[in-house]
């Protein structure tokens, strides 16, 4: 697997993304499907009420183990009005914020092996959740997001017809909106002292 | 709505959660069910390859706006060998740090309407993520994640049993978990200039 290629020039950036590289990753994939099997991991420690700490040391991938340049340590807490001190994004807002990074670079990274630049892209994102879920008093309401909404920007020199397509593109290939829109299988399991 | 109520004493704190208003909650809840729809919002703009950048400024519930007490801003990119720059978490790492968050929250919470004190909860994920379906490389495996498994630990003066049952209340009860088991409606869509 070429990631190190002595032939990468700059040409063969697009948006910021090395598609040289990316045409690599293609090719030596084909070659070898394991190397397309990755495996993301954090560990969360709770602090107190709805506040609750996450660190991402690495990941798996590519047949190796990645350390992160740095680990990542990320907080996450309840507003006020959910009985928290609304030290961090709770993790409904951290589910919406990884979403919208995912569409994002599956657009960008599907425009970059097309050759369509992009300038600029924005979105904003909305989802209703009904609390009686949560709180177990109807059994009717979903638990989970009821429906989330997303509305993106796309500044380019391409059509809207080509600007449609890019978000078709965004959503076919995100993994974060395809975990979220079909069923992923979680299993939660108690780990014993 | 009585968040604010003036019997609340210390001795409705469990977890760190206030329960005597997680009770009003509810009650004002069935008496008057708007309250209960929440809607929270973010946005998100691309910076360059797979940086982009999220902003929390508030979320709308129980019939008022509500900004948080200072607005969340939050990185993602990509690593090195996914062609970014390892600035931040990437979007499918922010993805399990909200199912653990969820997770927790939901546990200390339920715990605390149980009177359950706990002293400590930890949990380790992990996803299996093939990359030949962000890649376009294979129509068999999935785009998001395949496979999701958490492993808490709970420190709590209480048998297995009852952590088992902890255990389960939290997936029963996770807006997050809920939202990732089971498909949930995202629509997408490309805003106008």
């Amino acid at each position: 697997m070429s990631y190190q290629t002595a032939e990468r020039t700059d040409e063969h950036v697009v948006n910021g993304v090395d598609v040289g590289r990316l045409f690599d990753t293609v090719d030596a994939i084909k070659a070898e499907p394991e190397i397309a099997k990755f495996r993301f991991k954090i560990s969360n420690q709770w602090i107190d009420g709805g506040r609750n700490h996450t660190t991402i040391k690495g990941f798996y991938g590519a047949m190796n183990d990645h350390p992160h340049v740095e680990a990542f340590e990320l907080d996450a807490d309840e507003p006020e009005i959910l009985l928290g001190q609304d030290k961090g994004p709770n993790p409904v807002e951290f589910l919406l914020t990884a979403l919208a990074g995912c569409l994002t670079s599956s657009l960008v990274y599907h425009a970059a092996t097309k050759g369509i630049e992009v300038r600029r892209v924005e979105s904003r994102l909305e989802g209703d959740l009904d609390l009686r879920g949560f709180l177990g008093l109807s059994e009717e309401v979903p638990v989970g997001y009821e429906a989330i909404r997303v509305s993106m920007r796309v500044d380019a020199d391409i059509s809207n017809q080509e600007k449609e397509e890019l978000i078709q593109a965004a959503q076919r290939f995100s993994p974060v909106f395809n975990t979220i829109t079909r069923p992923t299988r979680v299993t939660v399991q108690l780990e014993s002292d």
